[in-house]
């Protein structure tokens, strides 16, 4: 079993049965392959008796898109691997425990986290996520200072630059955030009804050129290891706890790519919630805490971003530089906002798509979310250059909401 | 002779021996070592029958700047060559040929270039170079748009930024160009008499932010794969012929630190021109040779990189942006005027100097080329990011000149 191949049932279970006692040595393991066949295996396996199981995930060395194949390389299998487990020493408890992983077999054994959905599911379902805002700040406040020259040793920042080179997750970025959705590529699926918005995307040269800064500034800004995929299907939550996901992404990057793709998954909801809860004052609601959501999750990390920069900053000059980390955080908002509006804007004219909006049935409520989302993101990558606080953000959505 | 370990005079002719076809085979050859000993051995190997010749350069485990010496990596011999070879497809004839490079010995073997002399001690004699902007332009636009994002495959250009990770030799930067000059540290090392200045320095709150932008573009701008080092003692040059060497500082920051060096050591020849040319017509005009050698280094390094990006771009979006190409080369001016700026300073107050003015040997002359050094120096920090033009590098000059 040492060489590199998928995964059977029966093989997942002997390695189970091989991670010395995590399950009793007499267990009578069961095991389930749940995940979507897309880009890994993914084997839950239980011992009933005991109440113990553990998530198995193994890297596919195929990308499934939207019916679409491409080779893709196990080496993000030791990039997830190795980036969940530091962001479990940054963060712990907002990620899943690593047990094992296994470089050949481009496997991870990890903590099972059945007892949460995926926060995209439960925002469908008009859950409630109180505590999303406090935790997902701290994840994102600790893994981004800590991996920045601002949190760790410079010398030691650039090794694990090298460690975390990661091109071909982040072509699939480049391509399917930055450039697809703004030319007539064949990689775009919309709905024909949108076709009117989708070309104005085209043609819009000024939007065009903020793309295009948010699109240089993702190629070269190596600020800090970013996760890389932060939207709400990378999240598992409950009420009460956050554990994020599929680091696969993970690579040396601008902090505001992350910020802006919970921003804008956040945004995506309240764009399709005009479908989803019916009821006219808990929509209006729901929708609210969505924002305030939004303004908690940035005030949140800045706080604790810079609260940790006062506690653990490690250098001088910029510590030393009077007004220093105001414009810094000041640009990091910038930057989060104009990455939120470019992760809406794909979402609705580029290849992958968000349930959110997708699944609703009406074609004309969906088209309402599609055109509200669109206009939303488009707003705010326009306006990121000149936002100077999070309120633009509720500035914008209630302005595409009126018009 | 496998292990590492400094090469002896007749191990260096016993390989240049060994080098097939290169010498004639009954070759008498004579071999002078005639490094610094502070960072490297460098054999001068010859043979007059022939009249050939060549370099041998061998990295040392250590540095020694101003009496002080740390451990080094070899590996900086592994950045060097590759580098090297790399400037060559890039930028032919504008670097020595390299002929050879041995990992083991770190010893890169290459062109003998004894026919030029180090530009620093030219331009300090009063040697005019009237090939050099356009050589040097040249340089630096082929060099840095073929290794950006702009230039080459985007996923390739990840794994070179992997390829030239250069913590040690980007720390010392970071600590003698970014740090020491804006404090009271132990490295640096200046005139008693412009100790004022130098205590200005680390107390101007305004100055340490815009040196902390700056730094902060050094340490995550992976924009282009620069020479890292670029002042006039790493160009050898004829009034003909420019050649740039030892680049064993490259990795991949921002365009404008390359641009900046450039600029900063001409101005630091012109500030020490006070002294060299005792005629008042002759210093004038040397100096507004600069002056206009500067412009144009500037106004060559952009034409050809426009000239290359309408030719050779390879992205998409950004290149169908309107008014990005502009934006972009707006801001490399500014990073050059800014690092040009910084890279002046810490010539008078930090740890290593420059010829042009350390060696002026009388007092108050070399005390009015340190202070218009400063002078100018803070001056192109201060202003980096408002400028518009290179013409702003002439009017901090002529003002700092009458002041």
């Amino acid at each position: 079993m040492s060489a590199y191949h998928p995964l059977t049932i029966e093989e997942a279970i002997a390695i189970a049965q091989g991670m010395d006692g995590f399950f009793p040595v007499d267990a009578n393991l069961s095991c389930r392959e749940i995940g979507d066949g897309n880009l890994n295996l993914v084997f839950h396996i239980s011992d009933n008796a005991s109440g113990k199981s553990l998530i198995m995930k193994q890297a596919l060395p195929y990308a499934k898109v939207v019916g679409e194949s491409w080779p893709l390389t196990l080496d993000r299998a030791r990039i997830e691997s190795e980036k969940l487990i530091l962001e479990g020493e940054l963060a712990p408890g907002l990620v899943p425990v690593v047990y094992r992983y296994d470089p050949v077999l481009a496997l991870t054994v990890m903590e099972d986290l059945s007892s949460h959905i995926i926060m995209r599911q439960g925002l469908i379902a008009g859950t409630r996520y109180p505590l999303f805002a406090d935790h997902i700040s701290t994840f994102m406040a600790n893994t981004l200072f800590f991996t920045s020259d601002f949190g760790m040793n410079q010398q030691q920042k650039k090794l694990r630059v090298g460690q975390f080179i990661n091109p071909e997750l982040c072509k699939i970025t480049e391509d399917l955030i930055f450039d697809d959705p703004y030319t007539d590529s064949p990689n775009n699926s919309f709905d024909p009804a949108i076709r009117d918005a989708a070309e104005a995307l085209w043609n819009d040269g000024a939007l065009h050129f903020e793309v295009a800064i948010l699109r240089e500034k993702f190629l070269t800004n190596a600020q800090a290891l970013l996760h890389g995929d932060l939207h709400t299907g990378s999240i598992f939550a409950t009420p009460e706890s956050t554990k994020v996901i599929d680091p696969e992404f993970a690579f040396y990057g601008p902090m505001g790519f992350d910020i802006g793709a919970v921003i804008a998954n956040l945004l995506l909801n309240y764009a399709g919630q005009g479908h989803w809860i019916q009821d006219g004052n808990e929509r209006a609601e729901f929708r609210n805490e969505l924002l305030s959501t939004i303004i908690d999750v940035w005030n949140g990390f800045e706080s604790k971003f810079r609260a940790l920069w006062e506690q653990h900053g490690t250098d001088r000059l910029t510590k030393a530089a009077p007004g220093y980390l105001d414009y810094y955080l000041g640009r990091v908002l910038q930057d989060s906002i104009g990455y939120a509006g470019a992760k809406m804007v794909r979402r609705i004219v580029g290849l992958a798509h968000v349930a959110d909006i997708d699944r609703i049935p009406d074609d004309a409520s969906r088209e309402r979310a599609q055109r509200l989302a669109l206009a939303i993101g488009t707003e705010l990558i326009r306006r990121n250059r000149q936002a100077s606080s999070i309120g633009v953000v509720n500035d914008i959505v209630i302005t595409a909401n009126n018009s």
